[in-house]
């Protein structure tokens, strides 16, 4: 790791040494250009220190019944950002800068001020800008809930032991997957969604299948609703629909993610910027000529493989702008780690309800008909594609179910390489793999959609498809 | 389902009522055609009634500690044969001919002659025969070994519970699945293999990852011998490399599958076979036109999704043999549920060792190493590819580890598209899905063989290659 030396002009000033940052650090300083890493916190991000790796390593943890959950999780978390810390150290040509950025103007190369800790500002001169400051998570005021009984990601891992009893209060991905492990762990847990259903950017059949899953395992979900007072003599969440939860020990907030805006002066820069953050394209560029941002405070994306995923084509971009992009942007699949599992990936569903409805298809199976479903004895879970009606080009799929984190990928490398259900028709899954449903799903829609084949071999897969479907 | 009328001529006699004839008669008679099912023992064949079923179902009875694991697992057996008899009941094209078939000449139609339990002989005469008698396993007789304590997967599911210790011989699919079930039983379980290593058919990295994970979970492993005697005083197995293996109560004879060609007559047609079985290609085909032959009774595939994929293609060269083939057949997956999972696709390994080494290029990830590894405290697992040192694209992949059955389907609809990993480069997978392994496998190729790009770009990717395969 080389020491700062403020009269240089590095190839790129990089704010923040989470996922996004660290991707352009180390991908910038592979090609041997001098980057300065900002970051006034601790290296690796949230996924890291707060986020993907302590909240996977509690799901394991609460699943195989590990003495000391919390230790544990704490154990693997620091393992890993000392690693990465470490790691960091090895290349030469980043100098770590320990202190908080913020932009000044839109001078080339650009000047990044940096307000250390000790209350001096140091200057970073750099021919590029990355923002990849992240984002921290949302808060609401609940009335009467004490600040003492009060988490977020940020806390959760903290804990020395589960809680007798906790309330998420948001449906999204963070709380899906602490619901999971919280209720291993034996917790009593409760979930408090505003919108009508949780994860409610899935489709409605996802986040219904996802209901009943987590229903049967005796976690509670209440949406469309909210913690209107929090009774802080009985422990009482008293929401707005009138349901009371009673005896609650800690409340998580998990209400969504808000960008780390505040300390970065865009403004003086002359970044736009909105209420998600930092205004970006799918290559990182910002509104400013060699200013770019990353994953979660661009709120373009909000993952780790995200922000990885758009940091790659930003150190591409940057390093090698002569290199011709001869394909598109691939897709970012989507993947939350409750069990079930939960996966998707393709269009936002919002956008596939704008397209009319004649020119698209929605397949989907239910994974308790399959075999495996049979000899696993599965409870729920379930595969939605929505494909275009006349190709069966795939717009978009999500599974809920197991390994649908791994499943997912046959879809985002159809999606990739324009392979629709058509083409998938025929292909081979080993029996009884769950993925056999994505087989019964292609069946299902070339004995639709094949006019131009004589009628009997629709009747031949009717056949099949039936045959396999209702087992 | 039709009573048989010995006075027509149906379109296809099928023989055997498992996955392969199954595929054969619901698809036929899909078409209208009349098909005459020959089926001496009971409909659904060696999957449903003492294979993949009724494997899959103890595996997540031990997995899961249901009580009464046999009898949970005999029910869902029965449960699905039930079910497939009600179906086949449904087709009203089908006779069901429940006697033991042989064939008589090459006579067109053809005529097949079937034995029935009543000692009478019924004739089917049919434009195609469809023989898929399916497979047996093979026997060896170990020398005081006696009968009351030697079972196959043929007996195996109608014990009443675990046997206190069990060896099984042979290192193939069956035996790894059900030794991870036994030993999740509690059953002390060994493994005795003549080959020099399990699962020898795969590469010698997947039969080593597996047999150091089987170690850990205390299966007792031997290699490269035998049971030369056994000694039913003391119930001890005398291995030829002389260790003993003591207090055994049961031996499973899981060596291998032999076709069931013994009531056939093959000769009577003049039909084409040898020690592997039927001589048949991709589409079924024997060498006597209008006669077929799918699935265990050729050898070319021994699971039910080689047979109903093969039988498949065999329906509609039977029913449209107008309709052109315009892709080649695709690509099928091998998968064994044991505990890890391994799964592999595409060329045999013994032909990968045909191409010159210079022409091919292999890559490995070891995903202990991976974060998911870490943060799930994996202790063995590989992903193995093979690719053509030029192209990228994929000649064989395996897979030994968490929900290989079902990664193994990004791999597959690579090979069916002629995906290489060089356009697999920049896939996006979700943090940290066990799927990203093969993401950084497309990194690790397209570094080491994209000389064309400028020599920075390979040295970004090493960067971020090393900072992943690190972990």
């Amino acid at each position: 790791m080389a020491a700062h030396d403020p009269s240089i002009t590095y190839k790129a000033a990089v704010i923040g040494a989470g996922s996004g940052g660290l991707t352009l650090a180390i991908g910038l300083a592979g090609f041997g250009h001098p980057v300065a890493l900002i970051e006034g916190g601790d290296v690796g991000g949230d996924c890291t220190n707060v986020g993907c790796v302590p909240s996977k390593a509690l799901l394991h943890a609460a699943r195989t019944g590990t003495d000391d959950p919390f230790g544990w999780t704490q154990q693997r978390r620091n393992h890993l950002r000392d690693e990465e810390t470490v790691e960091m150290a090895e290349h030469d040509t980043i100098a770590l800068v320990q202190g908080w950025a913020r932009l000044t103007d839109r001078r080339d190369p650009h000047v990044v001020a940096v307000d250390m800790p000790d209350g001096s500002v140091v200057e970073v001169r750099a021919e590029h800008v990355v923002i990849s400051a992240g984002s921290r998570p949302a808060r609401i005021d609940i009335d009467g809930l004490p600040e003492s009984r009060t988490l977020t990601n940020e806390e959760l891992f903290e804990l020395d032991g589960p809680p007798r009893s906790v309330v998420f209060v948001g449906g999204g991905p963070i709380s899906l997957e602490m619901s999971t492990a919280f209720a291993d762990l034996g917790s009593r847990v409760s979930i408090v969604e505003l919108e009508e259903r949780i994860l409610a950017q899935e489709d409605p059949l996802i986040s219904d299948t996802l209901t009943r899953a987590l229903t049967d395992r005796d976690i509670g979900i209440h949406t469309g609703t909210t913690i209107e007072r929090f009774d802080n003599v009985t422990n009482t969440a008293m929401l707005a629909d009138g349901t009371q939860i009673d005896d609650v020990e800690v409340v998580v907030l998990a209400i969504g993610r808000q960008p780390k805006l505040d300390r970065l002066d865009l403004d003086a820069a002359g970044i736009e910027h909105g209420r998600r953050g930092v205004v970006a394209d799918d290559w990182g560029r910002t509104n400013v000529d060699g200013i770019w941002a990353v994953g979660d405070v661009t709120g373009n994306t909000l993952t780790t493989h995200g922000a990885n995923a758009i940091g790659r084509r930003t150190v591409q971009a940057i390093a090698l702008p002569q290199v011709p992009k001869v394909r598109g942007p691939k897709v970012i699949p989507n993947a939350v780690y409750s069990r079930p599992e939960v996966a998707s990936v393709g269009l936002p569903v919002a956008e596939i309800e704008k397209i009319p409805s004649s020119a698209r298809r929605r397949l989907s199976i239910d994974l308790v008909d399959t075999d495996r479903g049979f000899t696993d004895d599965l409870d729920h879970g379930v595969v939605v594609v929505d494909v275009e009606r006349f190709t069966g080009n795939i717009l978009r799929a999500a599974i809920v179910g197991p390994a649908a984190a791994e499943l997912i990928g046959i879809f985002t490398l159809a999606i990739d390489n324009g392979i629709g259900l058509r083409k998938m028709f025929g292909m081979v899954h080993p029996y009884p793999a769950w993925a056999q449903a994505i087989g019964k799903l292609a069946d299902e829609f070339t004995l639709e959609t094949l006019p131009a084949l004589p009628r009997e071999f629709a009747a031949m897969m009717r056949g099949r498809v039936s045959r396999q479907l209702r087992r």
